[in-house]
Formats: C-alpha cells, sequence, structure tokens
C-alpha cells in the first residue's frame, strides 16, 4: 500500500461498522481516512503512508485500492469497473441498450409539449426533453416559461409515463427544480459553475452534465467531481460539441471524447446530435456515429413546427424524421450486439 | 423615425416628467415604450411605428436614437459615443489614462496580501485584485478563503488606499461581497452564468466581465446586457484570452477583440495579460500590445512568492517584474499620447 | 435558363458531335460554353444568358443543368447525384461497401512492408497504405525512403495483390510516382499544395485528398476543385481530424465533415482514425462511428512493432487489433445494410 | 562536454582551416561533426561523446555550444544572441528600427501597382509586398498574374528604389523568381510545403515564413529549420493569425507567438495585421500592438481602390489611413525607445 491518495472502494454489502474498523486501521499508524457512501458503495478515501500492522482478519478486502491520480477520483473507471446505471424515473442509461430522451428544445405550450411528447414516446424515446429554464445568449431572447414550464412537464409526465429531464441554471432553484424533475440537466455554459454543481449532486437526482462548449475532456472529468464526490454517483457524461474554426455546423462534435468518457470514468455518456450540429439533416449521421462509438444515451431535439420554435428550432427534427432515426438506431443496435431500450406502458389520453 | 426597436437617449438633465411625456408621445399611436435610467442617462426603449403626430415642443430632443440591432442594445457604442468612465471606488477606468489593478491570484494570508499590495501600489497600481472565492476546474484543489479572505482584502484597502475588485462566483454571495468590494469580477467560467450576471447587475456596484475562453466577441457583448440592462451602464470588459489548439500558451489573447470592443461599445476594455498566456515571460509583451491595441487597463497578478502560491503561482510577476513593466508602460504611454493612471495618497503602515 | 454559370451534365453515350453541337447553340447569342468530360461524364460549363432560340430537335437533352453557386462545381452533388466509385487498383471505393485500407505509415524495410501487408490483407484490407515520401514537421526526423520506398510498394504489391495508395508531395514527383502507385494520396499538410492539386489531377490515377487539419469543409471541396476541373473524376475525400483546443487527442476528428462530404458531393469519403486520435485504443470506436457516419473507407495504421516505428507508430494498430476491428466492422456493417469490402484472389508467398 | 547533439558556433573571423581542425578534433573519440556555414557564422553540428583529449591549443575557442534539444537548431536563440538581421535588398529587419512592408495583396497592373507603391513610399514604407502567384482556395478564383505580375514588380522596383518581397508556391518556380525578387515569401498554406522550403532556402535570397494558420508555434519554428539547416540565415518569421472559433474576424493575430518567436530565437520578427483581421479597421490597432509586443516589420495591405480589388481588396488600407498609421507608429516608436526604418533616395517618375 503506497503512501499516496487512494480511494478504497468495498463491495454494496459492507455495513457501516466495518468501514469504521477500516478508518480506524487506515488512521492508526497517522493519515487520513475519509468514509463515504458512493452510491451504494462503501468508499474510504486515504492519505498517508497506511498502517503498520496487518490488517485485522475480521475486515472485509476491499475491492479495489484506486491511486488517485489526476483529477479523476470517483469517476475513475477503477472505482466501479463493471459500469454504473444512471436510473432516471423508469429510464435506466448505461445497462447496454442504447436510450434515447427526445422532445422540444423549449417548453412553449401544454398542447405542443403534449403532442411532441406522445410522438417521441410512440416512436421508442424513453425519456423526455424539454426545457423550462432556458439560458440564452442574449437577455432580449426567449427565457423560457421557468415554474410554469416546469408544471407543463409534470403534466406531460403524468399522461405519458416517460420521465423528465430537463434544465437547471441557479442554486436557487436547485431543490424545487428537483421536486419535480427526474433528472437534472446542467447546460453546457454552466458546466464550470461549480455551487450549481454542488448543489445538483446534492439534490438527490440523477445529473446530466453537458460538456461545455469551450472545455476539454479533463475538465469535463474533473466538473463531474464535484457531483460523484458529495457521494451521488448517478452523473451522465454529455457530449455536445466544442467550439471550433470550422463553421459549417454550429458546434464540432467530439467523437473520439465519447469513447475516452467510457474508457476513463463508469459513468454512462449520452450525446445531443441536435445541439452539436444546428442542421437537421446531420441529427441522423451524428446520432449513429455516436452510437457506434460507444454512447449509451441520445437526447434529441423533436419539434412538430420547428420553424415557429421559440428557441433553436432550426436543428429540431420533424416527428417523421424521429421515426426514420429510431427505426435506423434499431437496426444499427444489431449491428453492435446491443438494443434499444424502450417502454412498455400504455399512454395516457387527455380527457374531456 | 423607423417602426423597428430602437433606444432613445437623452442627456442627463432630462427629468422624469419629460421622460413621462415622451412616453405618453411614443406610445400615442400603439407601440410600447420602456424609460431606463442608465446610469445617469435617461433612455427610452421603443417598439413599434412610432407616433402619428410631431412631437410636441415642450419635449427636449433625444441625443440619439439608437436602432437595436444585433444582440448588443444598452452597451452600444452610439449609445453614449464619448465612452462610459467606470469608477472602481477611487479608481477611474476610461478616461484615456491606462489604469493597471494588480495583486495575487488569490488571498492567501492578510500578511501576503499586505506585502503584495504595497509593492503594487508603490509601483502605480490604482486598485487590488485578488480572489477571496476562486473557480476551480477540480474540487480537490484550493477554493480561496472566501469570507475570510474577503475581510483580508477589506483590511487590505483600509491600509493601501487601493480599492478592491474581487470575483464573485454564486449568485446567492452578490450582495454580501458587493457590500465590502469596490468591484465585482465576473470569472471567465460564469461569463454566460446569466443569472449571476442578474444579481451582479442589481447590485450597485461596477462589473469587470471577463470573456468566457470559449465565447465568442459577439456573446460578450450579449452578456453584457444582462448587466446593462438593468440599468447599470459601470461595465468594464475583460480580454482574458481564449482556448485554441496553440499549446505554447495557456489561452491565446485575441488582440482584435481589444479593438472590437473598444470600436463597438461605449465600455472601457481591460486586458489580464497574466491568465491567458500563464507565462510570465509573456505578460510584460501582451500588456505592452494590450495598451497600444487601446486597452483601457490592465489586470496583472504579481506575487512575492511565486513559486508557493496556492493558485496560478508560475504565471505571477514577481515584484521587480511588475515594477519594470510599470516603467515601460509608462514610456509607452507617452507614445500613444496617453499616461498612466495614479494615485497619490499614503499608505498606512500596520501598527505594533 | 438562367443567365448565371451553370454546368450541362449529359449521359455518357453523347459524343463529341452533340457536345460541339450544344456549345454551339450555347453560344449561338453570346455566352460561353466549355466542355469537360468529367471522367466519362461529357460536361460544358456555361456562362451568359442563353441562346435565343429553342434546342434544335436532333441535341439529346441535359441529365441536369447544375448552377455553380459556391466554390463548388463539378464535385457538387447534383452533378451526378447516384455518386461517383473511385477505383485504386482493383479496389472499388463508394459502391456502399465498406473499403479498408491499411498498412504502416511509413515504408521502412522490405519485410516489415510485406508482413505488415500479409497480416491486413488477411484480415479483409482492400487496399495497402504506405509511405515513401514523408512530410515531417522537422528537417531532423525522418523523412522516408523516398524513391526505395516506393519500389518497396511495387514489390509488395506484386506479391499482395493489394493496390498502392501512398503519398505525393512534390509536384516534380507526380509523374514518376503515379507511374507505379494506385492512388495518390495529397497529405493534410499539402491540402492547399495548388500546383502539387493540379499535378496530381492531370496524371490520369485516383486522388485521396486529405483535409488540412486547419482547413474548413467549404475548403475541402474548392480544393477538390483543382483536381476534378481537369476532368479527373477519380477524387475520394479524407477526414482525419482538425486542430483544436482539446489535447486529449492529437486532433479532433469531425464527424460531422463526413456527413456533410456526403451530402454536399457525390464523391466518395475516407476516415483516417488513426492520424486523428494519435491514440490506438481510440481507433476502433472512431472508426465504427465513421462508417456509421456514411464513411465508404478507411484508412488505418497497422504495424507489426508499433514501439520501433520510424515514424508515429504510437498510434498503430497491432495486428490482432486490427483483425477485431475488421471483425466489428464486418457486425456493424450488417447493422447498415452494407459490406465489407473483399479481395478474392490469393497472395504469393516469397520464393527462395 | 556532453555526449548530446550540439552546435558548436565560432566568430565570423574563424577560417576554414580552423573548422576542419575542430572537426578532426570533434571525431577523434568517434561521433560526428558536420560542419555548415550558417550565413557568416562558423558552424558545427556534433554528435558523441566528444574528443577523449584537450582541444588541441591553436584551435579558437567556440563562442557558444548550444545544446539541440527540441525540434529549433540553427534558430535557437543561442546560436547568435545578438539577434540576426535580414536584408532584404537594401531594407534591413531586425536591426532594432521598425520596418514596414506595404503594397497591394496582389499585382493586378502597372499602373495600380506604381500609383500604390508611390503611396506608401512615401508615407514610409522601406519595401513593396505584391503577389504576382497568389494561392487562391478555389481555381475559379483570380491566380494572379505570374510572371506578367512579376515583371511589373521588378519595373515598380526601378522606378521606386523599394525592394521587392513576392510570394513563391511551385519549387520549380523558386529559381526564376528569386532572380527577380528581394525577398521570397513563403504563404500561410505552404508553410509545410517542406520540398518549397527546401528549394526557397537553398536559392540565395532572404526568405519571409508565414505561419500557417492552422499552425503552432513549435512547427512554425521546425519549418524555419527546412531553410536554415542549408546555411540560409536570411529568415523572417511571419505572424499572420490562426483559425480559433472566433468569427468576427478572419483569423485571431496570437500576439503572444511574437514575442515567443523573439524570445526563442534570433530571427526577426514581422506581422502582417490585414490579412490576421481582414478588417480595415483593425490594421492600426492591431499593427501598433505588434509592434509593441516587440514585432520587428510590419506587413500592410494598401490598395488606392480596395473595392475594385481583384483579391481580398476588403481589408487594405486606403492610402490616407496607412498614412495615419505611419504616423501612429513614428509616436509609437518613440515610446518603445525606437524609430521608423527609413528610405532616402528619390523616387523615378514615369516618363512619358
Amino acid at each position: 500500500m503506497s503512501g499516496h491518495e487512494r480511494v478504497h472502494v468495498f463491495a454494496p454489502a459492507v455495513g457501516a461498522s466495518d468501514v469504521a474498523g477500516w478508518v480506524e486501521y487506515l488512521t492508526s499508524a497517522g493519515g487520513t481516512a475519509t468514509p463515504l457512501r458512493f452510491g451504494a458503495t462503501p468508499t474510504i478515501l486515504a492519505t498517508g503512508d497506511g498502517p503498520a500492522h496487518a490488517r485485522p482478519a475480521h475486515l472485509p478486502e476491499p475491492l479495489a485500492v484506486v491511486p488517485t491520480t489526476g483529477k479523476s477520483r470517483y469517476g475513475h473507471s477503477d472505482i466501479r469497473p463493471e459500469g454504473t446505471i444512471v436510473q432516471i424515473g423508469p429510464a435506466d442509461i448505461g445497462d447496454g441498450a442504447i436510450s434515447v430522451f427526445a422532445g422540444p428544445c423549449a417548453v412553449e405550450t401544454s398542447e405542443q409539449l403534449h403532442d411532441t411528447v406522445g410522438v417521441v414516446r410512440a416512436a421508442g424515446a424513453v425519456g423526455m426533453r424539454g426545457g423550462a429554464f432556458k439560458p440564452r445568449t442574449s437577455p432580449y431572447d426567449f427565457q423560457g416559461l421557468w415554474w410554469e414550464g416546469l408544471a407543463m412537464l409534470d403534466e406531460a409526465r403524468e399522461r405519458s409515463g416517460l420521465p423528465i429531464l430537463t434544465e437547471v441554471l441557479d442554486p436557487r432553484h436547485v431543490t424545487e427544480v428537483a421536486a419535480v424533475a427526474d433528472g437534472l440537466q446542467i447546460g453546457a455554459r454552466n458546466m464550470q459553475n461549480f455551487e450549481l454543481l454542488r448543489e445538483a449532486g446534492a439534490a438527490g437526482k440523477p445529473v446530466v452534465l453537458k460538456r461545455g462548449f469551450g472545455c476539454t475532456v479533463d475538465e469535463v472529468l474533473a466538473a463531474a467531481e464535484y457531483i460523484l464526490c458529495q457521494g451521488n454517483d448517478q452523473v451522465v457524461l454529455c457530449e455536445r460539441g466544442i467550439r471550433t474554426f470550422e463553421s459549417a455546423t454550429r458546434f464540432t462534435l467530439d467523437i473520439s471524447a465519447v469513447a475516452l468518457f467510457k474508457q476513463r470514468t463508469h459513468l454512462p455518456v449520452m450525446v445531443d446530435p441536435s445541439h452539436s450540429a444546428g442542421i437537421p439533416s446531420l441529427v441522423e449521421p451524428v446520432a449513429m456515429a455516436a452510437v457506434a462509438a460507444g454512447a449509451d444515451a441520445l437526447l434529441v431535439d423533436v419539434h412538430g413546427q420547428p420553424e415557429s420554435a421559440l428557441c433553436d428550432g432550426k436543428q429540431a427534427l420533424l416527428p417523421a424524421d424521429f421515426e426514420q432515426l429510431m427505426g435506423r438506431l434499431e437496426m444499427l443496435a444489431m449491428g453492435l450486439g446491443r438494443k434499444l431500450a424502450g417502454v412498455t406502458a400504455p399512454m395516457l389520453q387527455p380527457t374531456g
């Protein structure tokens, strides 16, 4: 056992008294030992040279002792080599299947949301996306419906059964948004809004962390630690394109980052092919590429009338194009030995 | 008068009743007219085709009527062609002189701060920089001293007379930080943290807005509007480098942006040559270039023992190098027909 | 018919006299008409307002009349909507199958080349890559074996039957290299070496044009025109990554560009997953993504002893990893309704 | 003396027999020693552990022994700490003064060239720029007048006395262009056209090497070595902007690179403020910044009728704006303790 900082990882069945025993053992010759329940996984962050005497026989062996080199600690792939499954409501991400979250960029009206959610659910989406709080470059652009939009998402979930993934952009809103949403999205512009990350991490809901368009792969991993180090292991990393000199697309999707996230962490990876390209005809090829590169999930903008959308309409897929995408993804999945995740319960219709 | 959105700009002397008269006049044939006291400048944002009848003789003529094309509205150079002077405590930025703010990247101890502030003040700095709240890529790095650091800044100001420019990174902290600081800094990672911008804009203190390293010139102008549209005209735009493929420097300082900010807005422009390059030997040439390109102010990291700094020490100038820089800037200023801004009051010494 | 510049496209069966008739007809009222045999396709570039009288009955109708807006003219997808098949020796690119070219980055010895070519051929590659002329950042690095390397490629082709794709970097070398190679590669650093492009276009061999790492999609299309406008329709566009701020990979593969090239041109598209990432573990996911995004061909570095390679060894796949990649591509192809291109003839063994 | 590769640098007065003595001495215990006359400076590149015995008393001591770490060897600042002066005709670059080369982007007509050269000469330019061979993104754009344009430059030199700096883009043209031009320019698109660099280096004329817009500082230094390692020390490094995500300017001028080039090499540095920004109103601030950062020379586009220019007219300065720039540079120079380089001879007028 080295004197460097490292994380001891234990099996979920290891109880509090065994962890306490380990802490005592690890600190017996100086050094520190800080326990953290990381999701269902007991861990201890240890520093110092380690104990002078041998481990007492009654203490369970750790599954792994992971050196914390670099900025990645609880997200490191060695912490949980089998990978983490993130559960956004009834939808699993990271179990091998391809999970598609879809919906409008921004919630506009109850009808628009209901119609779109019906379309994406019928085509096989397992969750809905929809922004109530919209971070906009200019204060003079539509800023979302805020709490009213959140209520519309709540209603749409009741009728569709699809869980809600929605953005939160102010640490003061986190508790209230988390009370409704099944998953919290941290937008690209807030990836390094560290106080927001801390609040989101503490809110007890899964977090989808979108990559900042000016941020590196290493910085994404470091930002995720702000959430993970609070014991919240329900984090999805989302690649959505970076800023480059190429102006043919709004952003340049970094397809290698998808593979790097999968290789370097145990977290599931999502890709947003809609915001990266900003061009509807590129959504399908980029989505296909993302899945072939190993992405666990997709986040797709769909809108019934893209031309009249209040936010980023130009890039949204039409319902028919989304259906075609889902069909192609289903075929692709077979070629990869995977399958499309699905929902089975019927959708409620509005009454009256 | 066109039917498009536009801002009517009035002389500071124009009073509330004249503004009310103008609002009534502008809305007499439909359309909207929203008054905003922009610093000391009365303005009205008007939409619609404008009034059907001629302006009543008693209403004062506007200084300008500025069409609000693009995302820039209150920051547009035509709103105030003579430029805006921002007052951070006793230090003016934008009056033609070159204003240098300097100090440690992070506040570490009272002594470190006092010593450094003494050095930079003696060399000609008109304000101190120093971070109490540090946004760090990793949660495992030094995060600043928070409120304790703020108190140290307060104390250093008392002894030196130099005003405090310090970063705020959570909308929940703004009021308390603004109660102490003379100027609020919005860091690069928070340039598009729009709720923070709104709070900072409303806090009644000048705001230095650092360019996000993945953000365009247009996005900087749009972000500034979040502050300006609340009537706060005390905004300084700060260029601090963008992310590019060049890895010889930490960031690539965009020298053209300095000129573009000056040409497109009435706001003063600051440049941070320390964080952009990340190399001490580049601070002087980049600072000289910034001033030659038209920058009003510089923000320079200085540290007595850079090698032991808790944050970004590698890039800080040593006191002697800072003195040399100030000497060269003074000569440069003459070649530009400008001068270095200066302070005149004596610095207090600690007693006992 | 508009007065703007446009290309008249005719069926391959249309003969010289009909083309001459069309030229006469198009110029009958002024304007210009320049015939170009574009591969097997007769075309006429016309300017001016067009003829005053109706088309003589004996002249065949064009397949299409394509306006030459933008920089793309002969490469525009409307010139040949069914797409172009490029034939590099016996290997077809663009017929719907996935064509893999593989081999060492640089030719080092006859044995190394023979061994590697044997491996990649057995695993299903349809062509060999291998550099005899290596453009190197520094004059002090290995520059390739030049003509000796070319002779080794010639010998390797004789034994393997695999066609040669190799780089040419000086217009003075084109004729001699083209006398041996089945396909000429223009490297990323030479994408805008326009005199080289002209020579390569005139040499009568297919050309694989690699995207410059600092060049846009539009510039790739414009560079291709230097080759195409000489009547050479045997051009493959190769995406190999662009320079961005992300340093986790050597370059950032622009997966959207693959789809844009397919949508905007009739030319087949190749992807180089080896040089883009510069990391062996990323070759497979990036190659899979490229094919899922629509790439027609892949260019893969394979080396028996990557650690001792004279050039870019670190990124090469080991033979076993290449075999695994080919197996996964075969499965992926099925999910896409495509197949892997293959060779059938036996490989010659060296005698004695 | 270490066993690593290193360059022995001798005083210009050291003769061939002393160099031969040193070669013999250095190779006396194995190792290699390759002499190169680098401009007027005798040098020997040595490898191996060095001689076993002490240096014979008659051999002169070297001025320096410079280890060749990295890709920079003959360009390394330690080779010639006092810096190199490059002489383009009668114009010196690198002697401390600010040398301005100006003229049209492309040579169009004899009159246009004469008029523009007259203007820039009167305003203080010491050399003329003007492209006869224009590398253009598209084959359908104006490609320059080639040899005819070169003859016009020759004539303009005769009348003005200003030396010619002009681009060469094909290794097959180098000899003929060098027979006329006073300085050869390698364009950004050809910075890594290594065969062209070798030819230009061997042609016996100074070379201005423009930075590729997708190339790093280190790559510029490595590219320069292709010229320098042939003994040609007359190389000027030219920063002209790199590709970044910022689209407000055509390229992003890397002001830090100017300082890095000065610090890392002994070569003079030129900056092109016209092509980097692509906006006339940015030429002056960027030019001022470049000089303040330490640039030795500027390369400025000037055109009498920018709107009708055949190539890149939009970015050219009008004659009056160029005169204003020169006036401001003269003042700036004083603030820097420098001066503007100047010509004194009268300009010939056309006869008849």
